[in-house]
């Protein structure tokens, strides 16, 4: 028997009261009961983005959201700036280049964080450059990148905008948009939201919303400034996906009941247990120095085969986790924590890396890993 | 205790041992068992599309994919003919103009199909013309337009392709594409796939694919020959709606058990039913001479009031129907036989009409209606 496990970096687990409350029947989206639900759902997503903005519900995955906001709020030959640390910073370029906009990349060693004093320098140096892009969680290499300080270099200019993509960061850490001052905010279902693919999420700030005045860039399935105007009828511009619409409630619901404070700590704790568990066996983590907490990306030893190291998670125990991406192909593993996790699920992941390490022949003190996990864990 | 049942045409019922699929725990997109998944998708598409072409699977609602449609076979300037007979042929023409695409409406009157010799003569107008945007089944008025006919003229031009919303047609009539010719053809899950919305087709002819390569409208998120080249290897290009792809791979299976020719002769019977009922009780078609078989559009009676008629299948008997939408808005109801339904469904749906109809005042006979449906239903 091979009990079958998400340990990946979205799409996560979902839990059992959400894929119960998708699997009733399908109700209508003009029917008062979807608007009742949608409006639940607007309140929710407000308190996970701790904005007072609408946060627009797309029927897409992340990548549609990603580009809504920059066919949204850019026009064609416009400068932006672009953080390229990972697969999605890489993603920011190709919209960019898919849309006319001409991006400069701040190139980031994978693993590494963006100096924020990179881009002061680049902003100065171009005082045309119309906005910033950049991942707040890269999930391709595990990295924070600092947010709130390229916040704090971006608002002191008008002209120039925010662009964060949390889909991997949003209900992980404390990311407070209205307060951090960032512009534009996307996400996605299937990550800290625990729910299947299928949903994107993007809320834009009032500035940003100027900068789409002038945009001239073509959009019609992602016109976020329609979409804002249905969601305030508790509609959508076009047919909704329903019932990943009704698992999100369920998801809202629970965040407010754990409460947002308790999610960050949770997932804080995870995450450190995972690191401290990886370091204890010896292991080198791909980003000691800005770690996410919705994943750890830990390098595979010397003599082992990081492709194979994956496969054996699932192989042996029923893990899926994730491999590396890219030029990190074979060289890592990512283990995630970001979603419905607690404790014991660290332990297992902890448990069956040892197990699996010590089986492909690598020195490892069993037990070790999970010891330094449950440090973390117990304490308070 | 009220029963809700959906009479819409979109979102139509989900079968149970759909629902149940879905909501199993979720499987990881990048895992063999998703892969498997996905190629007998891919097949079973093929199988209803009518088509060796490859049919591509958006994260998206239908909208998503006509938009793609557009800008990945066009470029800026291009000219098109849209034809314009209700909300969805607006929609094409909406999207070209988005885009700078410039297009020449063929209006028809909403209720009416498309003459096919107003395409000729638009055509030999303008040998310009790069497309004709057409609906096969415009959702908006229950008329079906006369795909193979306009596609007969088309398939003659080398410059031109014919672009099919076959959102509400296709899995309804029998719509082969290849055979007769269609370049692109669009669908939708929550049509007669019998799926909760979320998920769009598209399907290209070899024809159309080469007006890709020649095509300059931005696009990332819908860049359907990434897609296609994605396909090809059972992935997608970012990441799918899981869930709603294993609900997928159900529905297909129901398509195959039944058989095409079955689905396209069960709707017919279910169509003709409808619309004999409805005559019978003295009411007026919307469509009489180009009716499609996935729902029929009524015109509310003299005296009394469509939007009224419409909200009494719900607070009476709990079937969600449709309204009408713009210059219809409150004049039709729009009665769905799309997807998940049987004999004994219409005749609920008739029976409602008839004792509502009498509730609201309207001179009906009891029973009249439903006798002329169980007329159709019995035959052989």
């Amino acid at each position: 028997m091979i009990k079958k496990q998400l340990f990946s970096p979205g799409p996560t687990p979902v839990p059992e009261r959400i894929l119960l409350a998708m699997a009733g029947p399908l109700i209508h989206h003009r029917d008062p009961a979807y608007e009742e639900i949608f409006q639940e759902v607007r309140e929710g997503l407000q308190y996970v983005f701790q904005t007072k903005q609408e946060v627009l519900v797309l029927a897409s995955s992340g990548t549609g959201a990603m580009e809504g906001a920059v066919c949204n709020t850019l026009s064609r030959g416009d400068e932006v700036l672009v953080v390229r640390g990972g697969k999605f910073g890489e993603r920011w370029a190709e919209i960019c280049e898919a849309y006319g906009v001409n991006f400069t990349p701040i190139d980031v060693t994978w693993g590494e964080a963006v100096d924020p004093a990179a881009i002061t320098k680049a902003l100065d140096a171009n005082p045309s450059i119309k906005a910033v892009l950049v991942q707040a969680s890269e999930t391709s290499t595990g990295v924070m990148h600092p947010v709130k300080a390229i916040a704090d270099i971006v608002k002191k200019r008008d002209g120039t905008i925010l662009v964060v993509d949390a889909i991997s960061a949003l209900g992980v850490v404390d990311l407070p948009m209205d307060q951090w001052g960032l512009d534009v905010v996307v996400s996605g279902s299937q990550k800290a939201f625990m729910l299947p693919p299928g949903l994107a999420f993007v809320a834009l700030s009032e500035k940003a919303w100027g900068f789409a005045e002038g945009s001239d860039l073509p959009k019609f399935y992602f016109n976020l400034k329609e979409e804002l105007a249905s969601a305030q009828k508790n509609q959508s511009q076009f047919t909704p996906a329903i019932s990943l619409v009704v698992g999100l409630r369920e998801a809202l619901r629970m965040f407010k009941e754990e409460g947002l404070e308790n999610v960050f700590k949770r997932h804080g704790k995870l995450a450190q247990a995972t690191r401290e568990a990886a370091k204890a066996l010896g292991l080198e983590l791909l980003a000691p120095q800005s770690p996410s907490n919705a994943l750890t990306a830990i390098k595979a030893p010397e003599g082992v085969d990081g492709k194979k190291l994956k496969k054996n998670f699932e192989d042996m125990y029923g893990l899926i986790i994730a491999g590396g991406q890219s030029q990190l192909k074979g060289k890592i593993i990512r283990i995630a924590h970001i979603g419905y996790f607690q404790e014991l699920d660290i332990i297992q992941a902890i448990s069956a890396l040892e197990l699996i390490l010590k089986e492909m022949g690598y020195p490892v003190e069993l037990g070790k890993g999970v010891k330094a996990a449950e440090e973390i864990l117990g304490a308070n």
